[in-house]
């Protein structure tokens, strides 16, 4: 391996980390519009197995919007454990964990979730984007949804 | 960019996030002066509303010190998501969440908070220190403070 | 410090890093033979005063595997605060924060902990396995054990 190959490797996962967090970030401020530019235009997202998956960056901008505003009074996505393989020069898949704190707006308990989270990314001409998102569960407490894709444990 | 460059800046990042974790474990391990050591003459600390500023390496580590000694029977501050922008050469400034757990001297019920650092750093010539602290809150469980900086959540 | 020395130091951290996060995983995912393959032959474990410690990567496996299968119906280890140091050119420490949830298999409440891993790494001819664990509490809820080594916080 060439110092080089190393250092834009580094860079990659550096950018792909920091695109993990701007989610997060961005859904925790109520920004459904700049969590929307993280995606590719054609990205999918699946919260699980009660919703149809959303397909392509407008149709998930607009249901995480209207989650924002309609049932999150605040939120708090807490990552770590994360682990990115790169695909070609072009293309990665991450998978981490998620703790996720959140309080309604209709004052139902607060709830947390014990999650993890897998990513597909492309880089584009604007750099890297999210192009694929699947949320699976551990664990919950007090969450609003009371079906989520498991993480798959082995009995 | 050339590889000196990024394997410098490489080497600074990690630096600051050494620095982030060492601030939290003297934090945990009730270790002021050491954690004093880690911050600039002239920082700055902004806990919350309800006091004024810590201004000054010796007036942080005294407030840090009483606290630790008088309110908190054992604390935990797990970091994540943390991003970093370097500015020039010698000066850095970066966000991170944090999920921290309290236990009381009183004993009163055991606190959460889910909150975030946004810190400012810079280089001395003992290495990078920090010049900046100002916590925020996104939200709390039985925390003993009522009052935070919020997150800054559109409505 | 020359390029080939930090780009073999990041590329070790990386891998230090995975590692960590792979037993975490499998342990989540109750694979008691992928955690064990992370482990060198001669690993020893220590899980807490009330056991003695578990020496040999298949000693640890076995007693992984029994706790897997009839103590926890899931778990999720979240680990932050990584800090790793490279003592020479095949070994390495580090000290990290975990935060831990579990479900029991026999419905008790479920648990939370807050605590430490300390870990000694040797790299192999297969690459780089944990030779050493030692888990410390600063605090925890509805844990199964009453007692743990203590983080060493001064009173």
């Amino acid at each position: 391996m060439n110092v080089d190959a190393v250092w834009r490797e580094h860079l990659d996962r550096q950018a792909i980390t920091d695109l993990i967090h701007a989610y997060c970030w961005h859904f925790d401020m109520n920004e459904p519009v700049a969590l929307a530019a993280l995606l590719t235009l054609d990205a999918c997202v699946d919260y699980g197995p009660e919703f149809p998956d959303l397909q392509g960056r407008e149709a998930i901008g607009q249901a995480v919007a209207k989650g924002l505003e309609t049932l999150f009074a605040a939120t708090s996505h807490h990552v770590s454990n994360i682990r990115i393989t790169l695909d070609g020069p072009d293309e990665a898949r991450s998978d981490c964990y998620l703790y996720a704190w959140h309080r309604y707006r209709d004052g139902r308990p607060e709830s947390e979730l014990w999650g993890r989270y897998h990513h597909r990314f492309r880089r584009t001409p604007d750099g890297w984007r999210i192009a694929g998102l699947v949320l699976k569960a551990a664990g919950a407490r007090d969450f609003h949804r009371s079906v989520m894709h498991p993480i798959g444990r082995r009995d």
